[in-house]
């Protein structure tokens, strides 16, 4: 297995990514390519003392470099060079399996639309990142690639989360929830009234598992497996998240330097707060998955260190391997309104 | 001042609601008007070894009882008798000076708008809670009376929740946000888009102070004393801020629950561990102002005990006594888009 790595994304590249991709290499039993300014590349290698390219490891140059002040839309065509372009490119020309990169979400997200292109039939690619809930995690789809959508969306992303929630979380049978202010079917504004009607009609018909509407609240504690929502609200429901775990990480932290004996407390739980740390950490789980584009396309967080990057790595290495695709490929027909039914809602 | 208790609604009614009503008095210089079943209510004041009503305290009898499962919509017509209806009518009449209930949200919001009406030129009434950030709290407004917004509403939203910081909140100039899912003003949806127009034209009027998009994360941080928003998004980021505080207090709890060493950990930082409690206590501030409409009403949370009754009885003092309601009336023009404005958008 082949991952190509964008060097060249991210706040701490090209250091974190050549030594995540390095790290992936050794441990990981991955193949790496390196896509990105060669010399710089090289200079990371040479810093960390090695001289040589480790097997397994190879650089393909690439001039240029996306910036996050770039067109997200265009900056693919108008930088044809960059790490992104020559990255994606080899990725759809079957040169590699799997693409990651920690540079911008939005350039990410249009040049894998447009050059790698959608699997046929899927109307909108989707971000899927892991949050961490009170079962272990859960599939958010999407956060923010679509901001606006329609209830056939809803029910593609439902399918695509269900896949990636089953083959990579390894979740039997994963329950769907859609996202919503109540539980009853009647909640909500007319785009999520619809979709659970055409959710409901995919449960019965046997093709996911959709348990009905979820609020944020129990979305959080664990109740479902995959959490389907339209980009704005999905955003919404991520940073808030981040936002609360991160203040009160911060509170916390202020509460333990206090003092001598606080300070004592603090390695008294320093286990517990450890694993607490690992499982509200977004680096542990690596990144996002772009779900919809017919190759696979992880995102990595942009603050993404040499832990993160690996992570991201073994991420995509997990979806290039599960068959998630091929399932959305052989089940496009049950995911797609016809026309009638479309003038219908 | 005399504010109006439902006596009946909530998850510890009668018992909290008298006890909180009755601390309220005692601590608070106000006098309440209890309403809803009068033998209950006495023999919680029995129970409390109180024979006769204290000063200040009065009770006014009202036979049903408005409960989770009635039709909110209709709730208030069907039980005319019911202390929801009683009480708002005593407040429509100008028997007190504020209504508190702790019962059904959607039953008193339909019948406070429907009995007591909106300000004339409010479009929708909003529920405004202040939620907990790291700047000491912001007003969030809606968190659920209206779904569905159009970016009229958002306007009017932005004036209310500027009023109410200011005045309940004591924030000079309080910094309004619009919840959005990135900075630009090009982020969102169509609506997000639209309100950030009207809002930059009130900031240029100097009618508010709004200070652009804010994110989810961002809010939670603090970066604004309003965070405005339809009713669904406000609700998503509500819920999920508590769902993550929730689920964090718990992994807390354990870790520190875990051995004798962690729980001598807990006693160490017990003056923080309180601390950071009351911070993300709903009980602390009470209650959700319901603004828009012609008279002071708040929601009190569905669990609140004796303590979040006698503060959220505290807050409709506040409430009662800032006239944010006169600052509507006043600027209502303001807040309204002519037709013409209307069609341009």
């Amino acid at each position: 297995m082949k991952i190509i790595v964008d060097a060249m994304g991210g706040d701490n590249a090209p250091v974190s990514n050549v030594r995540g991709a390095l790290a992936a290499v050794r441990e990981l039993g991955v193949e790496v390519l390196l896509v990105g300014r060669g010399e710089e590349i090289l200079k990371v290698l040479k810093e960390d003392g090695i001289d040589q390219l480790p097997q397994g490891l190879e650089i393909v140059h690439a001039s240029e470099v996306v910036e996050m002040c770039d067109n997200p839309a265009t900056a693919f065509r108008e930088k044809k060079d960059s790490s992104l372009t020559v990255g994606l490119n080899l990725l759809k020309n079957g040169d590699g399996d799997a693409f990651v990169s920690a540079g911008s979400t939005g350039a990410l997200l249009s040049a894998a639309t447009l050059m790698v292109k959608r699997v046929r039939g899927i109307r909108r690619a989707a971000l899927a990142p892991v949050v961490p809930t009170g079962a272990g995690g859960a599939v958010l789809i999407d956060c923010g690639a679509t901001a606006e959508c329609t209830p056939e969306y809803l029910l593609q992303f439902a399918f695509m989360g269900s896949y990636y929630a089953e083959r990579v979380l390894k979740r039997p049978e994963p329950k769907v929830g859609l996202l919503n202010i109540g539980a009853e079917p009647s909640k909500g504004t007319d785009l999520q009234r619809e979709a659970h009607a055409l959710l409901t009609a995919a449960d019965k018909a046997g093709r996911i598992r959709f348990v009905g509407n979820v609020e944020a609240r129990e979305a959080v504690y664990g109740e479902v497996d995959v959490i389907v929502s339209d980009g704005y609200s999905g955003n919404i429901f991520l940073k808030t998240m981040e936002g609360t775990g991160g203040f009160m990480a911060k509170q916390l932290k202020a509460m333990f330097k206090k003092n001598a004996l606080t300070k004592l407390a603090a390695v008294l739980v320093s286990g517990g707060l450890k694993q607490f740390k690992k499982m509200m950490d977004a680096g542990e789980v690596g990144g996002t998955a772009l779900l919809g584009i017919s190759r696979p396309v992880i995102k990595a967080h942009g603050s993404s260190d040499d832990f993160a990057i690996k992570n991201a790595i073994r991420q995509a290495q997990s979806f290039a391997s599960s068959g998630i695709i091929e399932d959305i490929v052989e089940n496009i027909e049950h995911m797609r309104l016809s026309t009638e039914k479309v003038e219908k809602i």
